[in-house]
């Protein structure tokens, strides 16, 4: 798959010691700069990378020609020499596209606090550069991978337009954002204030319904840029949104030792603030998740979760039901098919639905099962 | 162990299918009310025993002549039927001892939104009053226990009086509280309002600084009663603390399918508060706990929880050391004893203590790994 004005290439530069591909990049294939906006994680840690590439934006004014990528290291809590790094990588890529230094964002993602192996960086840009073609996007998304499952790479098609997405995240899915990287293309046009607007709505409704394990990385990114090529095109939010839908299924699907993909949806809240607050504590539910991977319909600690979630709650109002099956309505167990029941948790995407009988707030969050996989991909970083 | 004025005794009444012991009793060796306080769960969604008990401590002004319990079934989200059956059992258990149902206390804990097996229940109360004697303590911890994996039954001896604590707890284990109930007895003489605050002390200080998996439970209850025979003694706050913290490290030591204890310290927090919110953050985070199992020293991730637990956060000046061994130092990784370290983390029990620089807060929470055994014991309640 291609985007018309930009090309993508990946290579292994010998980052990750498994000879791997570590090192990607999209660049506007002229080299000029185009309409780029971005959404950053809310870690108050973040990556040498991230504060980069918000200092560039800002400098910008929105605009960009390029991203680098690198995996197998987050060049996170890598203090002055980070940061340095990360401005070398740009001013490289820079010299190498014949744009600005500030014309160029950067994202890492790999483990946090080892120092980056920046000769092993340097000497993969020439070849990076030298690699990048309109059919690069594969090896991009390849290059990005940490443990993802495979590559991410998707292309949505509108009327006249595209929207390409390539991907990484497996872990540390949590909303505001997931541990996960994520850069839009497209060929329609747009300006950087209407481009983040777009980015943002499209975030907001896929990765940021979607959650692992709680936890938010120290180098979120998600990147868009418009090359402006096919023109105006009104159907550019909803063709983001549903890239990054696409995107954050994809991560659910391959989410570190998860068997499953469940969707919580509370309705009934008193506001869509209390809806999004108690569908996250429900996901974020070590006892949930464990219940997910056993196939077991216990509702109670549904309940349990959603009384302690902070919202507002009445335990003698709220209903649960698996797929369509009515387990608990008023706050009590209610008679119901209970083989329908365990076929609707025993499938491998699970729909479950909690009425609080409070109001009109609503909130869905994806989320996976705990398995004992997860912790053995967690367990050693070595 | 025994209490002077008091009696205790645990029997078996049908609850568990197992034919375990699942019902126990603490109680005045009189019969008549002495001064009582209690520290409830915070769920909204709070268990019919709660409910029941909040409300006869209310109705008493703070007294209470005998706590009965019930494990294998929580009667929780068993709405108004639940309440009958729970106010029911402090009637009959009255009748047995010859005091008004308000003062009696009722707990319960085990499976949420299971109706009570109450014929089981009622039939037990009988043989369980006829049971109680000054040496029952042993016999009620041990009908306390779901899935724990001993009892816990401690006595503190203070000067010229005892404290004496039974408890069970071994997952859903939080702040505020853990699941878990606890009942202290003295034979020391304090009001009601004295017995309280000094209970309120006690619980922050232990088991409100315990973690297992976050989650706070419909049933949680700890309650104390003050004989007083042993007349005033100045030093039963701090033995009430004392018994509580004790009682705290065994639930820790013996959560479902821990194989390590690890106590997170914040120091150097803007506020108490905060070090709080940091603290709680890292010890219920799924990959710190990974990383605990594992024994792999990797700090980046307690860094990327600190940045994203709410405090104020500055990730230059942060800390990082485990048992005494400093590994991140001004936000970066710190050149250190890389096999004292591996020892530290390799211990059975592990110190982190993660220093902000940015004030005088400090907290401590108590937490516990992650092993494919608490998937195991969580997956399925059948």
């Amino acid at each position: 798959m291609s985007v018309p004005g930009f090309v993508a290439s990946g290579v292994a530069c010998g980052i990750k010691e498994s000879g791997d591909p570590d090192l990607a990049l999209v660049a506007t294939a002229d080299g000029r700069p185009v309409p780029a906006a971005a959404v950053f994680t809310s870690n108050l840690a973040p990556a040498a990378p991230v504060q980069v590439s918000r200092a560039h934006l800002a400098a910008t004014g929105g605009y960009a020609s390029a991203v680098v990528i690198n995996s197998g290291n987050a060049n996170a809590a890598t203090g002055a020499t980070g940061r340095e790094q990360a401005e070398r990588t740009c001013e490289l890529v820079a010299e190498g596209l014949g744009c600005q230094p500030e014309e160029v964002l950067v994202c890492s993602t790999g483990l946090i606090g080892i120092p980056l192996p920046f000769g092993a960086l340097v000497s993969g840009i020439g070849p990076l550069v030298a690699a990048r073609a309109a059919g690069g996007y594969a090896a991009a998304a390849r290059a990005m991978m940490t443990t993802d499952a495979g590559p991410k790479d998707v292309l949505h098609v509108g009327g006249g337009f595209v929207v390409s997405g390539i991907a990484k995240g497996a872990a540390m899915l949590a909303p505001n954002m997931a541990t996960m990287l994520a850069i839009l293309t497209t060929d329609a046009e747009a300006t950087p204030a209407a481009l983040h607007a777009a980015l943002l709505a499209a975030v907001s409704g896929s990765f940021n319904e979607l959650s692992v394990d709680g936890c938010t990385s120290t180098n979120d990114t998600v990147i868009a840029l418009a090359g402006g090529s096919a023109g105006p095109r009104p159907g550019l939010d909803g063709l983001m949104a549903d890239v990054c839908t696409e995107l954050a299924t994809l991560m659910a699907d391959g989410a570190e030792g998860a068997t499953k993909r469940a969707r919580i949806r509370v309705i009934g809240a008193e506001s869509a603030d209390d809806a999004r607050r108690a569908a996250r504590k429900v996901a974020e539910s070590q006892l949930v998740q464990c219940s997910l991977y056993g196939a077991d319909p216990y509702w109670g600690r549904i309940v349990s979760e959603l009384g302690s979630s902070g919202a507002a709650f009445d335990p003698d109002r709220v209903s649960i039901s698996y797929g369509g099956v009515e387990v608990c309505r008023a706050g009590v167990a209610l008679a119901h098919d209970q083989a329908a029941a365990a076929a609707a948790i025993g499938a491998r995407e699970v729909e479950i639905t909690a009425d609080l009988g409070l109001g009109a707030g609503t909130a869905v969050i994806t989320f996976t099962d705990l398995s004992p996989e997860y912790i053995a991909e967690n367990m050693r970083t070595s």
